[in-house]
C-alpha cells in the first residue's frame, strides 16, 4: 500500500472512531471518508478485523513517530513522563488514537489474529520500559529498590488504565488528572530525578 | 425483571462473552442461550446499548456480592488485594466478566448512556477505595505518606490496567503475574502492612 493511501485510510479511521466509534462502521463508509473507492478499502482489509489491525498498526506508528521526536526533558523522569503522555487522551488526535486502540483491545479477547498483534505489541512496549528504567541510576537509599521487569510491567498497566479510565469515564478521571496522576507516580518511583 | 429471570439472561450473555465476545451478538442467540423467548429478550433490552448495559451492572453487582462475602485478610493490605482480586481475570469467571467489561467500556465511548454508567461507577469505585486509604494508619516515617484522592486514582487505574493487559494479552501480561503485579504495589503503598 502507498504511504499516501495508507494515510489517507488511517486519517478516515481516527475521524470515524472519533466521531461515532468503529463499532459498526462499513467499508462504504470508510472510502466515503477517505475520498478512494470502495474496491480500494477492500483491496486493503478485507476483514472488520483486519481493517481493526490496519487502524490500531497506524496507531501505533504514529505514536512512536512523535516519541522519536520529542525533545529530551531535564531529566530521566521527565523524559518517561513525556513519553507516556503520549499514550494518554490529552487532545483529539491522542483520544481518536485511544479510541481505535480500546475497538481493537476489546476485539482482541475473542479475535486470535488480533490477540497476537496486541500481545506483540504490549510485549514490545514491556521490553522498552524494562531497558529504560533499567538503565537509570540506582534510588538513593531508604527508598524502594527498582525492579526494572515488574516496575515496566507495572508502569504499562498503569499507563493503560489510566488511559482506559480517561477515555471512557471522562468525568470521573478527566485526562488533565490522569497525566496528573502519572505524574505522582512517577515521582514516587523515581524520587530525587528530574 | 424477576431475579431468577435476571440471572439466567445476566449467565447467557456471560457465557457468550467468554466464548465468542458480545460484538455481534443477536437477540436470538441471547434468547437461545438463556432459553426464554426472543419477545422475552426484547422485553427486557430493546437495544445493543441497554443490553450490554444490563450485563455490565449484572457483572457489578456479582462483584460486589462477592467482595462482601470475603474474609477479612490478615491486615488491610491482604484484604485490600483480596478486594481488588475480583476485578482481575483470575478464573474463567472473572474472565467473562472482564471480556463484559471490555465490550461496555468500549462502546461507551460512543455512547453517553453507557458513559454516564462507566462514570457513576468508576466515580463510587474511587469513593469506596479512597474511604479505606484514608482509614489506614499513616505508614513508617521515611516512606511516602499517602494522598487518599489521588492513591485511590492511581489504584483504579492500576487495577482497571492489570485487567486490561490481561484480558486483551494474556502471553504478555499472564493473569496471575497480573496478581503479582498488584501485590508489589501494595506492598510498596503500605509498606508495614499485612
Amino acid at each position: 500500500m502507498s504511504e499516501l493511501r495508507q494515510a489517507q485510510l488511517a486519517d478516515a479511521l481516527l475521524r470515524i472512531a472519533a466521531d461515532r466509534g468503529l463499532d459498526r462502521v462499513s467499508v462504504r463508509e470508510v472510502a466515503s471518508a477517505a475520498g478512494v473507492s470502495i474496491g480500494a478499502v477492500q483491496y486493503y482489509f478485507s476483514t472488520k478485523d483486519e481493517m481493526l489491525a490496519f487502524a490500531f498498526r497506524q496507531v501505533v506508528d504514529r505514536t512512536r513517530a512523535r516519541v522519536s521526536r520529542l525533545e529530551p526533558g531535564a531529566g530521566p523522569r521527565q523524559t518517561l513522563a513525556a513519553v507516556l503522555r503520549q499514550l494518554l487522551p490529552l487532545d483529539a488526535r491522542r483520544l481518536a488514537e485511544c479510541r481505535v486502540y480500546l475497538a481493537f483491545a476489546a476485539r482482541a479477547t475473542t479475535s486470535p489474529t488480533l490477540a497476537a498483534i496486541q500481545n506483540a505489541t504490549l510485549a514490545a512496549i514491556h521490553e522498552e520500559l524494562r531497558q529504560t528504567l533499567a538503565a537509570l541510576p540506582a534510588p538513593p537509599s531508604g527508598h524502594p529498590v527498582l525492579h526494572p521487569v515488574r516496575d515496566a510491567r507495572l508502569l504499562l498497566a498503569l499507563v493503560d488504565g489510566l488511559m482506559f479510565d480517561a477515555v471512557t469515564a471522562p468525568t470521573a478521571l478527566p485526562p488533565a488528572i490522569a497525566a496528573k496522576t502519572l505524574d505522582l507516580y512517577l515521582e514516587r518511583l523515581l524520587p530525587g530525578s528530574h
